[in-house]
């Protein structure tokens, strides 16, 4: 484990991002893990190569390292960038580079080693201006310190962010004293968080931030360091909330998840990235005090969101007002906010969830949100983010603000750049949300391309899932004793196959079974047995609930987890005119397989086939009585292209459509 | 004319607000026209006894006279309200007054007359603080005069809203002088428009003010004047406008309406009630003009905004984020942003068409917004008020305010009050808005009970329209030689009858016939003649444009030019479980005609009867498969009563669907 942030330090123990004390299972992340060749280990592969350095670029650009700058050296420069949290872009930065610096040594390019650099770079920098940064006190937050502040420390908790500022900051410095064995910014961490126990702890004032982000950030400190009151002080954070702290504030109570105790919510509502943030922490409290009823409450709270205010692609949040979810069942395509952001925080919350619970129905959609509602924030290169992730693009779109034809869709960075930093360590991190240890054996929760090393069994992952079905865990090593072997078998996969060396399994009750979305394999196992979970995976049309009015009468093309979409290139016609009939069973690459194009294409090779009509409108009157005898739909059908709805807008602009007309 | 507010003022001519100069009709106002015992008279009547002295109150108590006086009277009192737009609503309230006072001489009861007493003793404090607030070169907006402003006069044109101030006053003030014949608050509008013509006419700055108001106002008080300069001014506005001058202002430029300029556009785009505002302008600029290319654009871009843009209730904003237009076809029912002042905005617009072009149609869907979008937003007593119209409630409704019991869905008041004093203006205008003399006879533009004096014709109109359908023409008195009478039919009435003192017409081409949406019967009128227009009422099931992905799948049901709802007080259901099949003949009213209730319950005694059933989802899966088998709808239905849309909200409070389910 190279690191050169501190000569001599000890290789640290792998540890993991979430590594509660009370579940079954200890997760398994870098150093147990190894993402390999599939779509994750490219993600992170990308990740390293070109989001990462772009970030440290952007971020250096934004001024964020010179708000730091500005506080440590005590210029007249003002805070740029506007923002409170703008400390966190960095925090989020020195994080995923944290783990992309500790994966290092693979054999890149120059020009992947000059990026490389440049992370390092910007590491050693950022660190040394936060360490310098931080008050006598221990606070910090470089929008609020200086000599021009326009809102002295602690005055706006709506607003202010101090807390969230912290939860990062605790996050970048957990992931350098794990991975890197530098505890620099864990020292800074621990002394702000201590300035914070002391103000808002059990004596202290019964306040809380308006972002909820702290939580998790203590609890995991809390994991690192063994010093309770950093959990007492989450656990206080999640149970305050709901005072009225913020019932003046502007954009009202549930804005801030504020209009009422998480406890007695029977709805996820209000900005979705703080109401996510804060179910992972109140979880996070949950795990670690042992309290099932608090768990239970907040899976039922889970199941009401995936049910009733999540996309198909996972996404969450349906209005850009707030940043807001809807109603029950209010999901519009063209609208949809399902910001990044929430992504990563509905991720996050479910894997909690899952360590909580051990529910597979858990992960089925935290994998629904991995591979569509958060794949799609990132370009195919890995340097363009979208903020917002739309089901639906109208040919006529706009937002009101100029469309720039340099970033008509994707945009290079934002002036509250919270999204890409936060993708960054999101992808950097994959491999910690993968694999459980167990008492009696390995879990693997999500199915992708690794390595995974674990006391009783080390195995290769072989597959190229979400593209492919077949997944083949091949045994490394086992210890001698039997153990358990469990893959999650997604419920999509009706009717899933198993073999072990090539035979099948009973499928009867026992060691062998599938049930509640779990196989489970317990055998003595030797080195070079295989297991071979294969899940058919065929492109299927699905429906949406009958309350939800904006998808009523269209379809949505899944195969497996991934969701697909049509995109103005590849259709004959203007997508609100196609009425689909049909979807083809394979794709592309598939049918290609041997050929040529268009399998090379990154964008067409995964593409599913649907057959489809064009049905223009039998008139402009847009409001028509409803006997009007319309021509009917024609029968013949041309087939188009449904790309995965990760990948559109990685080509030209256009129109797109997740939902097509059925009628 | 009663008016205390100038002894021994000559009684004005009835003149109009607008009354432009070339066209070929002449609008007929207040004094010519008399709304009398139908909807539109009922709201006048509502309107004096309610809503207005409701105003004047909430005026009083928002500060907005404070303000002026604290200009006037040069205090140390802060601003109060915070918008610099606040004293639009002490104008628009004058302009409402000045139409209610002059109205006046009903013999109302002693509540009645407090509340007018009220409304009167508020005009005469208000224009002598206005008086008292101008400044000695013209300058005029409270906000920005004082001692404490943080803007200076005119340094923010994007958010200063002054020259919208200005459009305001000047309304108010022309209601005054043409009304009551109290020339005050002319004056004082003129030295402030003098003052604007001075600072940014032809050889001035090549500016203009973010949010269009004045450019109709300007056109008015040219005609008022016949003062050229003002004309040209709102040209000027008009024609500048999208050179780029609010690129970076906060919202983006498409907010201002600065995106480009209008004559270039092919949609409306952008905040809702600033773009139909410019629209109305940049029509009475042409129709001054006689530019006749300018109103061809203008009506294309009119028929764009009703095919593509515009909710089946007329109303237009489908977005919440900076209360804009959508995309075409993004018509989100339960996010309908649907402004109260934008359907007055769109109303403006149409008529300013109508009087360029003649053309029924416009008339139609003005009519569509006057029954439906704009309706809905004053409720039955005329004290609570709509801000946002939108077509569906869910019933878990919320939009992250803390509910207030006391105004659970209409509210008493706005901080930002732009709608409420807007509807108190425009109803008392109504009359304006009803008939047009031409040179040879009367045009009825909008069908509605009402005494009509004209030099050619004076009739009664004698109709329970839009109720129902049976409209008639009593000739009062006529003049000597032939006159022609014009009667709009409305597009949605396919078979309309009409007799001439009870025999039919013939319908064939000439001067009897029925085309583009004008009856034009030309006779040598006889005091006691007849007309009878029969346009059958029924209520029918539409569906929408298929690119409307909110509303496929479902109907609405509209009868005439009302557009009906279900509440939950109505169903024996949740709205959102139900299927509407077919839809009954007549309204609760006509069947329970001569009997009890509940044909006198002010809600329910226009309802129709839809038969629906109950076919809830077979399952919470959100996304299941498309080819699952479903339970079939039920057959057996069950007849739930909608009610006007405009009625909703003044029960219980609960959900709401304009569209209902089909499939």
């Amino acid at each position: 484990m190279p690191t050169d942030t501190r000569t001599g330090a000890p290789e640290p123990a792998a540890q993991d991002r979430t590594a509660p004390a009370k579940t079954a299972g200890r997760p398994l992340g870098l150093g147990d893990v190894a993402l390999t060749d599939g779509l994750l280990g490219h993600w992170q592969r990308r990740n390293a190569a070109a989001t990462l350095p772009h970030a440290v670029e952007q971020v250096r650009a934004a001024g964020v390292l010179d708000n730091f700058r500005r506080v440590a050296e005590q210029t007249e420069e003002p805070f740029r960038g506007g923002y409170p949290f703008a400390d966190t872009d960095a925090y989020k930065t020195l994080e995923a580079a944290a783990y992309e610096l500790a994966r290092g040594g693979e054999h890149d390019s120059g020009e992947h080693d000059a990026g490389r650099a440049a992370v390092r770079a910007f590491y050693e920098e950022a660190v040394h201006l936060i360490e310098g940064a931080q008050g006598d006190d221990g606070y910090l937050s470089s929008f609020h310190q200086g000599t021009d502040t326009p809102v002295e420390p602690w005055a706006d908790l709506a607003g202010g962010h101090e807390l969230y500022n912290l939860g990062h900051l605790i996050q970048g410095a957990l992931a350098a004293a794990r991975r890197l064995g530098d505890d620099r910014l864990l020292n800074v961490a621990r002394r702000f968080a201590d300035l914070v126990v002391d103000r808002f702890g059990e004596e202290g004032r019964a306040e809380y931030c308006g972002h909820p982000q702290v939580e998790t950030a203590l609890v995991e400190l809390y994991r690192e360091t063994g010093h309770e009151p950093y959990l007492r002080q989450a656990e206080l954070f999640v149970e305050r909330r709901g005072s009225g702290l913020f019932a003046g504030a502007p954009f009202g109570p549930a804005y801030y998840a504020d209009h009422a105790p998480l406890r007695d919510l029977d709805t996820v509502t209000g900005h979705a990235v703080r109401m996510v943030y804060l179910a992972a922490g109140a979880t996070d409290v949950a795990i670690e005090r042992g309290d099932t009823a608090r768990t239970d409450h907040l899976l039922r709270l889970w199941d009401d969101m995936v049910r009733t205010k999540s996309y198909v692609t996972g996404g969450i949040g349906s209005r850009h007002s707030d940043e807001a979810f809807g109603d029950r069942y209010e999901l519009p395509s063209e609208r949809a906010y399902a910001e990044t952001c929430a992504a990563i925080g509905t991720m996050q919350w479910g894997w909690r969830l899952f360590l909580a619970t051990g529910s597979a129905a858990v992960l089925d959609h935290v994998e629904r949100v991995l591979y569509n509602g958060f794949a799609a924030g990132v370009s195919l290169e890995g340097t363009r983010f979208f903020y917002d992730n739309p089901l639906q693009r109208r040919p006529d779109h706009t937002d009101g603000r100029p469309a720039d034809p340099a970033e008509p869709l994707r945009r290079r960075w934002f002036g509250c750049a919270c999204c890409p930093p936060n993708a960054a360590r999101w992808i950097s991190g994959l491999q910690d949300h993968v694999a459980l240890e167990t008492p009696d054996g390995l879990t693997v929760a999500l199915l992708t391309a690794c390595r995974i090393r674990s006391a009783a069994l080390t195995v290769d992952v072989v597959t190229d899932y979400p593209w492919d079905g077949r997944v083949t865990v091949r045994v490394l090593a086992a210890r001698d004793e039997p153990a358990t072997l469990t893959l999650r078998v997604p419920a999509w996969a009706t009717t899933p196959r198993v073999t072990v060396d090539g035979a099948p399994i009973a499928g009867e009750p026992g060691d062998s079974e599938i049930s509640h979305g779990w196989l489970r394999l317990t055998r003595a196992w030797r080195p070079g047995q295989e297991v071979v979970l294969d899940l058919p995976m065929r492109p299927t049309l699905v429906v949406s609930h009958p309350a939800v009015d904006a998808t009523r009468g269209a379809v949505a093309v899944v195969r497996g987890p991934v969701v697909h979409c049509l995109e103005r290139a590849d259709s004959p016609a203007p997508l609100d005119e196609l009425v689909v009939h049909t979807v083809g069973a394979g794709t592309v690459s598939e049918r290609t397989a041997g050929g040529d194009s268009p399998s090379d294409d990154p964008v067409l090779r995964h593409a599913v086939t649907a057959h489809v009509s064009r049905r223009p409108a039998p008139s402009d009157d847009p409001y028509p009585a409803a006997d009007r005898t319309d021509p009917p739909t024609p029968s013949t059908t041309t087939p188009v292209a449904l790309v995965p709805y990760h990948l559109w807008a990685n080509r030209e602009p256009g129109a797109m459509r997740v939902w097509l007309r059925h009628t």
